[in-house]
């Protein structure tokens, strides 16, 4: 299969990279590295990776910003001005966008697969954003998965924090079980690999 | 208690209000109607009517507006030029903005209790876009209920499709067995006579 890996230099990008890459061509596509440029947030930059990237069979983004930051720092706002803003425009649209373009792009049969996190079930303190970004995005898949054309698929890997990620997110996370993230990279594996359409692959 | 219901006009509103005027002082808002008007897409608009209410011991939303439309309608797009864009100003950031207005308003001990409905869970052809945003604010509620302050309490009620809006969506729902509005408002009732926080209540 050729397919289309956004986000590819982070620590859940390189390990999905890892494990597809002995069966298939995998293409980088990152914000700042791999072989091309995509910004999840410029519609035009999708849709021109896409279109250097060629025939597909898939696309995965294991991308995707969100702010971090203590409830009582979100003040009412609108689009634009609230703390929420990040989360909406990157990780969530930036996906969904994501999921737009590749559905009109992939070749039949192709699949699409976004990635969220354990915080759309299992809270933590800071992680409001987050968790309605997550849960958005989960529940965007299976609304999108009944639609999709021409045999498409569409599925989302949700992983518990990762170990790779403790170093720095350990306080934010106690008591959570980190994964690895060459295990979470088994779940895109499934996504792609599998024929299910619709499912939230938890990686906990 | 005094409770402030956004959204009293409205088919499941008016089942709210006759839930728990019995028992509480209901002040209706609502668009077009009620004793106190609030747009939720407009943030100036949210805090006016929390000021004009004066005192309050609960904040229900029965409102929220979505676009449904054929996935196929939906294209890659901006903020502002998507089909996304009524459900992630009104029904999304519109809750979201007036549970957090509502977090520095309530009394002591206070309750949010915002609306979503089966579509976060169960999708229906067109309904891409109101599961996303159902998704949204129901794990936003999840992770906001761990950081309330002063005893506030958060929770979401998800019905399934109403009976009293059948003759109109009954295309959209069929196999759905639709509960009525009053088995509905009991679970705003639970909500905000109840001690939970954090809860999804589903009315399936």
């Amino acid at each position: 299969m050729r397919i289309l890996l956004v986000g590819a230099s982070g620590t859940l990008g390189r390990a999905v990279e890892a494990e597809l890459k002995p069966r298939h061509e995998v293409i980088a596509a990152g914000r700042g590295s791999g072989s091309l440029r995509i910004d999840l947030t410029d519609v035009a930059s999708i849709q021109s990776a896409l279109q250097q990237a060629g025939e597909l069979d898939a696309v995965i983004s294991a991308a995707g910003n969100v702010t971090f930051a203590p409830l009582e720092a979100f003040k009412p706002a609108p689009y634009g001005e609230s703390l929420h803003t990040q989360g909406l425009a990157d990780k969530l649209m930036g996906q969904v966008n994501l999921a737009l373009a590749a559905r009109d792009h992939l070749r039949d049969g192709g699949s699409i697969t976004l990635t969220t996190g354990i915080l759309s079930e299992q809270p933590i303190v800071a992680g409001s954003s987050a968790s309605l970004v997550n849960g958005a995005v989960e529940a965007f898949v299976r609304a999108a998965a009944i639609e999709l054309p021409r045999g498409l698929r569409i599925n989302v890997v949700s992983p518990n924090v990762l170990t790779e990620s403790m170093p720095a997110y350990a306080p934010f996370f106690r008591g959570f079980e980190p994964v690895s993230a060459a295990r979470a990279a088994m779940a895109f594996s499934r996504s792609v690999e599998g024929a299910q359409t619709g499912q939230v692959y938890k990686v906990y």
